[in-house]
């Protein structure tokens, strides 16, 4: 399986390091070959390239898609590439594996989705933190009946990276790039997870708040595409929120609540959900993300309570092809386990989740919460 | 200070007991007088009495609250007797020291205020968690500045007393004398609590939800005034929600997300609030009462984080009155502050808060709660 | 029961509380008269009485021992005093409730022992931590056969009042009145409950240490029995260890390490202990005290991990008769578990632990970890 | 630079991945190159090399290490191979980077050390928790004082993988290839970060123990060089010891604590220390690896505790070179870490710590600790 992916920031980064590796840790049914990465700048792109052993590099997306010894599309540029990149590779017959949030709107996922299945290739969308093995250990205990009916679902996704007023308007602020704030780039996890743990959504009500409106236009724009109002003096009109909150509703009965936030000064990256069922809880935070906590409601009276499970046993999902037990993996682990098993899809064909379908779902939820936010009230999706 | 106690169940308790301790470990201006505890039960008050040193007995509030050697009223049956005994109470001249929540709605609890400023007498509303030492600590750390401008206020009361569904129709799960649900009995004490640490609220937007709607009907009402419509077979419908969520827009720009629930099973009494500023973060666990986690965002770089601060020293607030550092306290110890301070002001005709003007506001955000979550949209406070 | 209370400081009030507060909240056979305390100092002496309730005071304790009116007493001063005044109230025909440390020496608490026995006197000695309910519930979970063969006990002492070197000699520091050290204070309390949750120790090997060797001698000593060797300029010698290691071995072959120190910066009375065994595993903090971690390694592969027990549930050790589930208690609830245990044994004329007889075997174990960290070596016991 | 891996289990991949890992996320002066890996069962070792990428391998490691094609000689070998590994690639003129422990002895630790000496080949010992970020952030607090003068170092290393008493006589349980149980596995670990973080250590007093004394034969001894001495029905005699307890005195007068053991159930690898000084104390905990608890007794009176680094910022130790501030890292980096260091020494000719220099001081305290229990006895070292 001959690999193109494109770009390589950040997600280049932790993609390549994970077509390298799942490998050599997974037993995998064809090895992945890094074909070729793409990106604008030939210098920048070259190195990185030579660094991470690409065989070759291109500058432009559209050749790139269209090379004939490339098999996989690998998306990992700024959402609002997306749209135009996976119809493009689809058409081309590529298979795809796209970071989220998968889109700018609604209607570019089900546009996404529909030339993905006419063309009969596979798309995986990647809400990596599925493949947290805590968290795959969490789906297992919900299938099993562990949690029973569940009630609750309650979410947190944390940050402070932009608290400081003085932090330029990067591309994240502006909403022709990123579409929303957290609500977009944060609560796009939540969802996908709540989704996966809970089930499916039937009405949203959310709030917004944006805490600093103006920033420094920021002198290099990463992304090249600033189109910033200027309000004077080097400022410029924050367009997406700082934070979002959501209260939704599940089918089977459950409700939720999601915190996404960019203003908690003191979280890094805190991704943190409770759920509560009638036979048993489960807790997780992404800080501490080798462990669950399990609570078994059909424990004996007087010796229940939390269990801090260290998900890192030879029956935990994935995790028995790393180290011993008791030896804790990190952030990029996901990315392997994604890789891993995006190629077992591929070469038994058979389904792969999350995908375009799911993403497709998450983001008209997220826009159920814009419009819920906007409109101050409660929507129906 | 001639005390009057109404009520002498689980709060009957835990008031005579600060009542009685207070003067042991503070240096009280007057010592609390037991002088008599009123309950409808003759049998059961006369026991009480006698255990907890209580003078005399009554078994009609009528009669206590006129009673000339009584000059405080202390309030501890359910809400829905709050607002005839406390107008009666403050008509008859008495300072009235009262439990939470304050009214069945907020033209009781206007009414209330009113009366009791018109007789010039004092009222105190027992939201108890403000004097926790950790809590009140953090209010020090606020007012200190060491927050800053604060941008989010994220609170969860979580309790699993009725997750069984054969447990019975109390009268907690009735409309008639709860009112409602978790959003009265939790919720006011995170409104409480988010007025005091946050500050106004202006805008409230809900979702409640019933999991359990029919229970048995319990064989003895506690309260005696059940009248739950039978729906057949012994069972009767739930007339208040089991789980209430808020977002709430603060009158400083800050924003606040409740939840209040008694269905989150392995949460006993789980109280848990985190407050994010432009300075620094707390967060704070009733089941672990004594810490306060403090970060500060003025840390050296590379060393910041959040603190676990233990509040058990000197100059912690109220815990210098108990025992050497690291000696911990327990829930109790809260109504023996309140008792303490309710005493002081008293004596010295000085303010004291949380006061039926707080319990005036609570309520109506509380009521704001239910009439959005009735509406399904955000209403203005 | 009519109590006589000798001693008012730290102890004195705590012992004060636990015989007011038993009789509330615990169904005691019969109710404990305040008669009398205790203490040098008339006026202050005198003022104590007033403010707990005391009915009379003495200033002599040899005099007290001996009033008629006194079934009870309650020995609350620093244990230098103890075998004085245990052996004359046992003469005396009184039932003792004992301040640990038990005793100077071996040879004391012997003594201590067998005149009680003598003249058939009941003798409590106030290892109070046996009294938390966490701990008792790991009591309960070993006696279930729920940790199984013990292999590892693991304990910690730690507190930091003294690492200031300027911090004066108090009485704590010299061996004429404290004997030793934390090995004395701290160390009392840990090697009771290795006892207890244990079993018997054979032999001892230990390691001490002092880390300020002399201090300003204080300007007023509050026992009054200051013979500090003075060095010159104010300061004297520090004559007891600053922190006191020692491993173990149990009969039953469980070996066991403890760390006892004044010098951890940090921590102000935090003790906690790790027991580990072929069926399951316990941990504990006092800085949590209502959590116990309990690992069962019975259950099912994938689900294992250290659970928190929150020790507030109605069928928990001493709690049900507290709050309801949820609401934490605190140290002082110790006291009073003592307090009601010890008026049940003594109406019931059952055995109560620890008591002299267990105390003296502590003393024994302290004293050879004095022998070993002396002599380098270990110590049979 | 050119590698030649000896060993291809649980560390051959761990080092395998590092050496692959390290020239994509750190800036190295030189990339290595993945000459040659060794291992005796042939078929294994050549899907070895296929899977990892070695260009060749060897089944005889005498012929490895004079192979011209090869500058680094990895020892991944268990502990008894060591020795006559590292003098022979010594004398061959290659850099060494060996597993620790370090060797059977001191007496083969020594030769190890002259040996490299006398050839001028550097010798880096992967003592890997060294190069944990958060720990060696704690190593850059100590050096800034933060810590001041330090009194305490209390540390345990706990695990559970031989409880069942039916787990075989592995390699690690016999005295002839492991030379001893936790005291040289696991206390090797402890002991170097105790000599790093702490300072020299001058007498040792240790407690060791077996719980189960005769195991299973194993069907087949993955190391091949099972001598175990039969005693009766496929059972046959533990040689090393099951935990391992020492206590020391550091040379600037703290005392330290260690306990090892494989019999702690429920702890799977868990590594934890605490450092306790006059300015401020640390403690870390290996399940938790990416945090480190810092306490500092200079900060304000009243705000002081134990605070939570989560150390995944740009300015902490190594961990800029990996994901954005809150993305978390597992075990396995700390090779990374260590490759990368090590190739930069070499490449720069600087020193690199630890080495045989360092590993025989650990050599040197671990045997002390044998002869101490064995004695029972303090031993100077």
């Amino acid at each position: 399986m001959r690999i193109g992916l494109i770009g390589y920031k950040f997600m280049g980064r932790a993609h390549s390091n994970a077509w390298k590796k799942a490998p050599l840790f997974f037993n995998l049914p064809s090895t992945p070959v890094l074909k070729a990465v793409c990106g604008r700048n030939e210098e920048q792109v070259k190195k990185f390239a030579q660094q991470w052993g690409w065989e070759t590099y291109e500058t432009n997306w559209r050749i790139m898609v269209e090379r004939p010894d490339i098999d996989i599309i690998d998306i990992a540029v700024p959402q609002n590439l997306h749209y135009e990149i996976a119809i493009a590779a689809a058409k081309a017959g590529k298979h795809i594996f796209c970071e989220k949030p998968m889109a700018m709107d609604s209607s570019q996922a089900e546009e996404m989705l529909r030339v993905c299945e006419e063309n009969g290739v596979r798309h995986y969308l990647n809400h990596n933190y599925r493949r947290v093995p805590a968290i795959a250990l969490a789906k297992r205990i919900i299938e099993e009946g562990k949690v029973g009916q569940i009630y609750h679902w309650r979410c947190a996704y944390q940050q402070d990276w932009i608290t400081d007023p003085s932090f330029p308007l990067s591309w994240q602020l502006q909403k022709e790039v990123a579409k929303a704030g957290p609500q977009w780039d944060l609560n796009s996890h939540c969802v996908d997870l709540a989704l996966h743990l809970i089930g499916d959504i039937s009405s949203v009500s959310a709030m917004m708040k944006s805490f600093v409106t103006e920033r420094p236009i920021a002198q290099e724009s990463g992304s090249g595409n600033l189109k910033a109002e200027a309000s004077g003096q080097g400022m410029a009109k924050v367009t997406v929120e700082d934070a979002a909150l959501m209260h939704v509703r599940f089918k089977n009965g459950a409700i939720g609540s999601f915190e996404a936030t960019r203003f908690a000064n003191g979280r890094k990256n805190r991704f943190t959900f409770e759920i509560y069922g009638s036979q048993g809880s489960i807790t997780f935070d992404l800080e501490r993300m080798n462990e669950l906590q399990v609570y078994d409601h059909m424990d004996e009276s007087g010796y229940k309570g939390f269990k801090t499970v260290l998900a890192t046993e030879e029956n935990h999902p994935y995790v028995g092809n790393w180290w011993p037990a008791g030896h804790i993996i990190g952030y990029e682990h996901t990315f392997v386990h994604a890789v891993s098993d995006f190629v077992k899809a591929i070469h038994d064909q058979l389904p792969i989740e999350p995908n375009f379908e799911t993403g497709k779902t998450v983001i008209q939820i997220l826009e159920a919460g814009l419009q819920s936010a906007s409109e101050k009230r409660e929507i129906e999706v």
